[in-house]
C-alpha cells in the first residue's frame, strides 16, 4: 500500500531482466545467474545462453518416452498456467513430442506409491526454437514444468523464456508442509489450492494432522463416533480424503496422515471414552494447550481399536509412512489410574516414559502389520523401536543427530513453525544439517531426510490460512531443495515476492484476503488508512498471544472469532522490511542521497497523517477500538522520524527533553498492543539516534 | 487507487450510519430513509424504528409455516453470508422458528417450475430482539434474506441491523441477465458465482444464449456433432446444464435457454450442413458480425431436426419459455437458393421477412408441442404468431409498445447492453415503461414484463467477464425492481459501490481481477503507476472498437488474446466520476474551498508525475507499447490542470498561446488511443476554461 516502497522491487526486476540479456556474454558467477531469473526454489545449476524462446499462439507441449496420464495432466496444467500468465488462448491438446514447443522426455515410471528418495532430478534446455525437459521419471518432469513456467517473463517483443540450461535436483528428499486441521477445520478446496502452491515450490509431502484434542477430522466407518462426536460436523469424508490423496499424487506430493496418540487425543474419547486412561465422559476440547487425557496403554482393547482403525485408514492413505504424533503426554491420567500402575509394576515398566515407549512399540507392530512405517515427534525416540522409524523434531538438530546416530531417519520442524509468525529470513536460516547435525558422518547424514513447515491452527481459520502459510513457506521450501550455499537473503526476498503474486494468480488468497478482512473491520470500501497501519505491524511472536491472554486473565478458545486486526495482517511486514533497509542504507550512506531521504520522508509523512484519517473508522467499529493506541503511536513515530530528519538536515542537535520524549515513545511502541507489534519502531529509533549523533 | 477520492465514499457512509440512528426520531422523507441504508435494489418502502439487532454468537435462523429444502438452503446461505460478513463462527443449523433470531414464515410453496409473475413480495420486521420475514412463497422469503444481510453494518458495539419495517415487491416480474457463451465460452464456476450475484440483486431470469455463429455450447446426445464440430471442445455437458438450472432454481432464478435460429447459426452447420440454405462445408465462425448462413425454412427435415432438438433440450430446461433468437437474418442464402425461391413462390411467400415469419410460426408450433412458449428478438414479431409469444427488444420501447398493443408480452434490452461500456447511470436512466410504452393503457402496460441486461462476449473472456457485468448490472437490477421514482443517481452510485465490494466478498472477481491483469502487463508486482492510468481511462463505447479496427484495416477474431489494457480496465471509471464531480463542485463554488482544491490538486499531481513512473514498465512490455501516448497525455493533462489552478489562485490570465496549446491537448486527449478513452479529459478541460474566465 506504500507505493514508494513497492517501487524498489520493480527496479530490481528491471535490472534482473537486463541481466538475463547480458550475463551469458560475460563470465557471470553462479549467484549473478541465479539473480537474473526468478525461479524459486533456486535450481542447483543454471547456465544462461543467448536468445529467448517466445510463447507463440501455437505453443504446445508433448510427451516423448514413457507416458502416463499423470504426466499428460501435468503438461496440460503447464498450458493452463501459461494461459493465466499470458492471457493467450493456448491449446491444452498435447502434440507429438518431436513437434512440441516443450518436449518432455521421461525414462520410466515412478513407483505406484511415491516413496522417499525417488529420483526427482531433471534437466531443462531452452533455446529460441523450443524447450526440452529430461527426467528419470514423472516427478522430475513435473518439477521441470514448474521451473519452465516460472521463467516466463514479459519482454518488449512478447512473453519469453531466456535460453538456458538447467540441471536440478533436490538437496533433501522430504520437503513437507504439516497442516493441523484439528484446531480449526480447513475445507478441501483450500487444501487443494495449497497443494498447488506446494507443487509450485517443489514440495513433496503433505503431512495432514487429522486429529488432536480439539477435533477428529477423518471419517471412520468402523468407528463412526470418532467424527460424529469428535468434530462438530467438521470432518473430511473418506471420499474427500481419497480426493486429496489423488490430487496430491497428481502433483508429485505424498500424503502422510497423522493421528496423534496416546496424548493429544481428547477428541477420540468424545465418542470412545473407553480408550482413555481416566474416567469419562469427554467432549472435544475448546481451549488450547496440553491436557491430561491419554489413551490407556495397559488395555488390550486399546490396541485392538488402533489395529482396526489403522487398517481402515491404510486403505485410504497409500503412503508407506503413518504419523502417530506421540508428543506431549503429561502422564497425569496414567499416574491416577491404579490399574495402569499395577500394569506397569507387573511388566517392569519403571516410569511414564517407558510406558509410552511400550505403547509406541506395540503401535509400531500394528503399523508394520499394515505395511506402514512409523513416524512421530521427538518423544517416540526409544531404543527398542525398529530402525525404520522416522523422528520429526520440534526440538532441534540435536534430536536429529541423536536419532541419526542410532540409525533412525529424521526430519526437522524446529525453526519451521509458521505459527511463530517469524520472518521468512529466520526460517530461511534454519538448516536441517546444521549445528549438531553438521558433525555427523556421511552415512549418518543420509538419515537427515529433510524438513517440514508446520502450520498449527489455533489462530488460523479458512479465511486467513493462506496468509499464514504463504509466502513464507517458500523460503523453507528453498532451504530444503536448493544447494546449501544458496543463502542470499535479499535475493530470496526478491524471488519470494514474485512467487507470492504468482501464487495469488494460481488462486491462493494470502494477499487479497487481507483487504477483505480490513473492509469488514472498517465497514467501508475505503481501507487505505487501516491498510497503512496493517502494513506497519506484525502479530506478536511465538507464544506471546497466549501469554498476554494469561496475564489479562482471559481464556482463548476455539469459539472466538478470528476477525481482529492481528488475524488479518501478514506475519511479516514487507513495508517494515523495506523501510528498515532504507533507513539502514540512509544511515550507512551518511544521508548523502536526497532522493532516498525523500522516499523515507514520504513514508513517515503518510504515517504521521494516518491517525486522523483512521479515526472515523475507529469510532464506528467495535473491532477497531483496541487498535486506537497503535494508530496514535504510528502517527507519533512518523512525527518523530520527520523531526529527526529535520535535525539532521539542519545540523541541529535535539534537546534533551525531545530525546527523553522520543525514547519513551519508542519504548512504548515496542510493547505489544492488541496482540500486534509496531515493527517499524526500531527503524524510527535508528533515525532518532542518528539525529542525536549528527550525520 | 486514488485514496483521496475513495475517502468521500466513506464519509457518506459515516453520515448514513448517523442517519440510521436519528432518522426514526424525525419525520424523514422516503428518500432520506433509503439513503440511510445501503440495500440494492432499494426496497419499495422502508420505515426506520428505534434500536439495533446485534448479531450475537448464538445467531440462528428458523423456518415456520411452509417448509421445503430450498428454503432451508437459503436460510443456511444467509448464515454463511453473515459468517463472511462478521468473521464469527455462526452455526448453520436451523432452529425452531419461534426461538430463531431470524424467523422465516412462508404461506405456501411456489410452483414446481418457477413462472413469470409469481408473488415475490415480502415483509421484513427487525427489532432489537430479532427479525421476522413473511412472504407468500419461498421466492419472497429469499429476497427478504438478501435484504437482511445487506442491512448488517459494523457499529461501535458489534455487527448490527437497524430496527425497521420493510414492505417490498418488484415493479417488473422479469428481471434478467443474458449471457452470450458462444463468442467466448464462460466456465460453469463463473456462471455460478454470477448467479449468486444475480440473486443478491433480486434478479430472477438467467437467459443463457447457448448458440451463435461462433460456437454451439450445449451438449446434444441426439445430434452430437452440434457440440463436437461446433464448439472447439468448449461446451456444457447435459449434467452441467442441469447443475446450472438447479443452482439457479435454488436461488429463485429461472433459466431461459436461447438457440438462435434461423440466422446466427453457422455453428449448427459445422456438424449438420444439411440444415443450411447454402452449400457447405461450414466451420465455426472466428470473426464478429452478421453472416449469411441461415437455416433452410423450405425443407421438412429442418423442422424435424428442430423438433427432436427442442424435445431433447426441453428435458433439461424446465422453464416455460424457450428463446429462438430470430434476429439479424440478412437473407442472402435464401435469395441465392433456387429451391427456396420456388418454395416461396409455391406458398405465396412474398419476401424474406414473410419467409422468416413462416419459419417462426412453424417453430412456434413445435415449441407448443413441447409445452414451451416462444420468446425471440424484435424481428419475430409478426401478425400470425400466437399471442403468448414474448418479444425481447434490442430496438427500444417503441417495439415493446407495438408488441403490447398487439397482445404480446415484451422485455426491454435496448439500453441494457453491457458490452456498450456505458456508465451505470446511463443504464439506470433507461426505463422499460418510458417513451412510447408510457402511453399504453393499463392493460397493455401489464404486458411490459421487464428487461434484461445483455452481456455479448466478443471482447469478454472468463478472465474479465465479472468486470464487464458487475457492478453496472446492479443499476439495471434496481431499475427493474424498485419503484419508478427511485432515481437518485448519486445515491445509486453510493449503494452500487457498497454492493460492488459485497459481490467481491461473495467470490466475484470484477475488482481484484483488474490488478492481476495489470501485473501480467507490467511483468512485475508493482502495478501502481499502471493502475493510476487504468483508473483514468475507459474502453471505447458501443461499436467503436470494431470501427477503429476497420479503419486500421484489422480484422478482429475470436483467436485474439484479451490481454490488453482495454480488456482489463473497468467499463466505468470511479476515479473519473469522482474527479469530475469534485471539479464541478469546485467551479460551482467559485473555488472557495481550499480543502477541495487541495484534493483536486493531489490527483492532478499524481497524474502529472505518473508517466515517468510508468515508463520503465512501458519499455519492457510489448503489451504496454500502445498505451505510451495515453500515459503522456495523462501527465500533460495533470500539468494543464495544475497550471489552470495556479492561474486561478493567482488571479492571472493565461496567455493565448497557453490556451491554444491546452485546447489542442484536450482535443487530442478526447480521441481514442489503444481502444481507450481518457475520460478525465473533459473535467480538466473545465478547469482550463475556468482559468480563462477567472473565479
Amino acid at each position: 500500500m506504500l507505493d514508494a516502497w513497492a517501487l524498489s522491487g520493480r527496479y530490481v526486476r528491471v535490472l534482473a531482466t537486463i541481466a538475463v540479456a547480458t550475463l551469458f556474454l560475460s563470465s557471470a558467477t553462479a549467484t549473478e545467474v541465479q539473480q537474473a531469473i526468478s525461479v524459486m526454489p533456486a535450481p542447483a545449476t543454471v547456465q544462461l545462453l543467448p536468445g529467448v524462446l517466445l510463447i507463440a499462439p501455437n505453443f504446445s507441449a508433448g510427451i516423448g518416452g514413457h507416458e502416463e496420464p499423470r504426466l499428460d495432466n501435468a503438461a496440460r496444467r503447464l498450458v493452463l498456467e501459461l494461459r493465466r500468465q499470458t492471457g493467450m488462448q493456448l491449446s491444452t491438446k498435447l502434440v507429438d513430442a518431436s513437434s512440441a514447443t516443450v518436449e518432455i522426455r521421461v525414462r520410466h515410471a515412478s513407483g505406484p506409491v511415491q516413496d522417499v528418495g525417488e529420483d526427482e532430478s531433471y534437466s531443462l534446455d531452452v533455446d529460441p526454437g523450443g524447450a526440452k525437459i529430461s527426467a528419470a521419471n514423472p516427478l522430475g518432469a513435473m518439477h521441470a514444468l514448474q521451473t519452465f513456467s516460472q521463467l516466463v517473463e514479459i519482454t518488449p517483443t512478447g512473453f519469453g523464456v531466456p535460453a538456458l540450461h538447467i540441471e536440478d535436483a533436490p538437496r533433501f528428499p522430504w520437503r513437507g508442509l504439516m497442516v493441523d486441521v484439528s484446531r480449526h477445520f480447513i475445507p478441501v478446496d483450500i487444501l487443494k489450492r495449497n497443494l498447488d502452491a506446494m507443487a509450485a515450490l517443489k514440495m513433496n509431502v503433505f503431512h495432514w494432522s487429522l486429529s488432536n484434542n480439539q477435533g477428529f477430522r477423518a471419517e471412520s466407518r468402523v468407528f463412526p463416533k470418532l467424527q460424529e462426536l469428535g468434530s462438530d460436523g467438521l470432518y473430511y469424508s473418506q471420499a474427500e480424503m481419497r480426493e486429496i490423496v489423488e490430487y496430491a499424487h497428481e502433483r508429485g506430493i505424498r500424503v502422510v496422515p497423522e493421528f496423534d496418540m496416546p496424548g493429544h487425543s481428547t477428541a477420540w474419547f468424545a465418542g470412545y471414552p473407553e480408550l482413555a486412561s481416566g474416567p469419562g465422559p469427554y467432549s472435544i476440547e475448546r481451549e488450547w494447550g496440553i491436557f491430561d487425557p491419554a489413551m490407556d496403554p495397559s488395555k488390550a482393547s486399546t490396541y485392538q481399536f488402533i489395529d482396526k482403525f489403522v487398517g481402515e485408514m491404510s486403505k485410504i492413505f497409500p503412503d508407506r509412512y503413518f504419523h502417530i504424533g506421540g508428543d506431549e503426554v503429561n502422564g497425569k491420567q496414567w499416574d491416577a489410574n491404579p490399574k495402569i500402575q499395577s500394569f506397569m509394576r507387573a511388566h517392569g515398566i519403571a516410569n511414564n516414559h517407558e510406558l509410552q515407549a511400550y505403547f509406541n512399540e506395540r503401535v509400531q507392530t500394528i503399523l508394520q502389520k499394515h505395511g506402514k512405517i512409523m513416524i512421530g515427534w521427538d518423544e517416540i525416540l526409544t531404543p527398542a523401536l525398529a530402525r525404520d522409524a522416522v523422528i520429526q523434531s520440534w526440538r532441534g538438530q540435536k534430536s536429529l543427530a541423536e536419532a541419526a546416530q542410532k540409525g533412525f531417519g529424521g526430519i526437522l520442524s524446529f525453526g519451521y513453525y509458521l505459527d511463530y509468525m517469524w520472518a521468512a529470513s529466520q526460517h530461511y536460516a534454519v538448516d536441517p544439517a546444521a549445528n549438531e547435525a553438521a558433525t555427523l558422518t556421511a552415512g549418518e547424514k543420509q538419515r537427515i531426510l529433510g524438513g517440514e513447515a508446520c502450520m498449527w491452527t489455533e489462530y488460523v481459520s479458512a479465511e486467513n490460512f493462506d496468509s499464514r502459510v504463504w509466502p513464507r513457506t517458500a523460503a523453507i521450501a528453498e532451504r530444503l531443495w536448493s544447494p546449501q550455499d544458496v543463502r542470499d537473503t535479499d535475493d530470496m526476498y526478491r524471488r519470494m515476492e514474485t512467487m507470492s503474486w504468482r501464487l495469488e494468480r494460481m488462486g491462493l488468497a494470502h494477499r487479497t484476503g487481507l483487504n477483505a478482512m480490513l473492509r469488514r473491520m472498517t465497514g467501508s470500501e475505503d481501507v487505505s488508512p487501516l491498510g497503512v497501519l496493517a502494513d506497519a505491524v506484525e502479530p506478536v511472536k511465538e507464544y506471546t498471544r497466549e501469554q498476554l491472554a494469561q496475564s489479562a486473565g482471559k481464556t482463548l478458545t476455539s469459539d472466538l472469532p478470528l476477525n481482529r486486526l492481528v488475524d488479518a495482517v501478514a506475519p511479516e511486514s514487507e513495508v517494515s522490511r523495506r523501510f528498515t533497509k532504507s533507513v539502514d542504507d540512509l544511515i550507512a550512506g551518511h544521508f548523502w542521497d536526497p532522493a532516498s531521504e525523500a522516499q523515507v520522508r514520504s513514508v513517515l509523512v503518510q504515517w504521521r497523517d494516518n491517525d486522523s484519517r483512521l479515526q472515523p473508522s475507529i469510532q464506528k467499529s467495535f473491532l477497531l477500538k483496541e487498535i486506537a493506541p497503535l494508530s496514535e503511536q504510528l502517527s507519533s513515530l512518523g512525527t518523530a522520524g520527520l523531526q529527526a530528519l529535520d535535525y539532521l538536515d539542519h545540523a541541529e542537535h535535539p534537546s534533551d527533553d525531545w530525546k527523553l520524549r522520543q525514547a519513551a515513545l519508542v519504548e512504548q511502541s515496542k510493547k505489544p498492543t492488541a496482540d500486534l507489534l509496531l515493527v517499524i519502531a526500531p527503524a524510527v529509533q535508528k533515525l532518532i539516534q542518528a539525529s542525536e549523533n549528527g550525520r
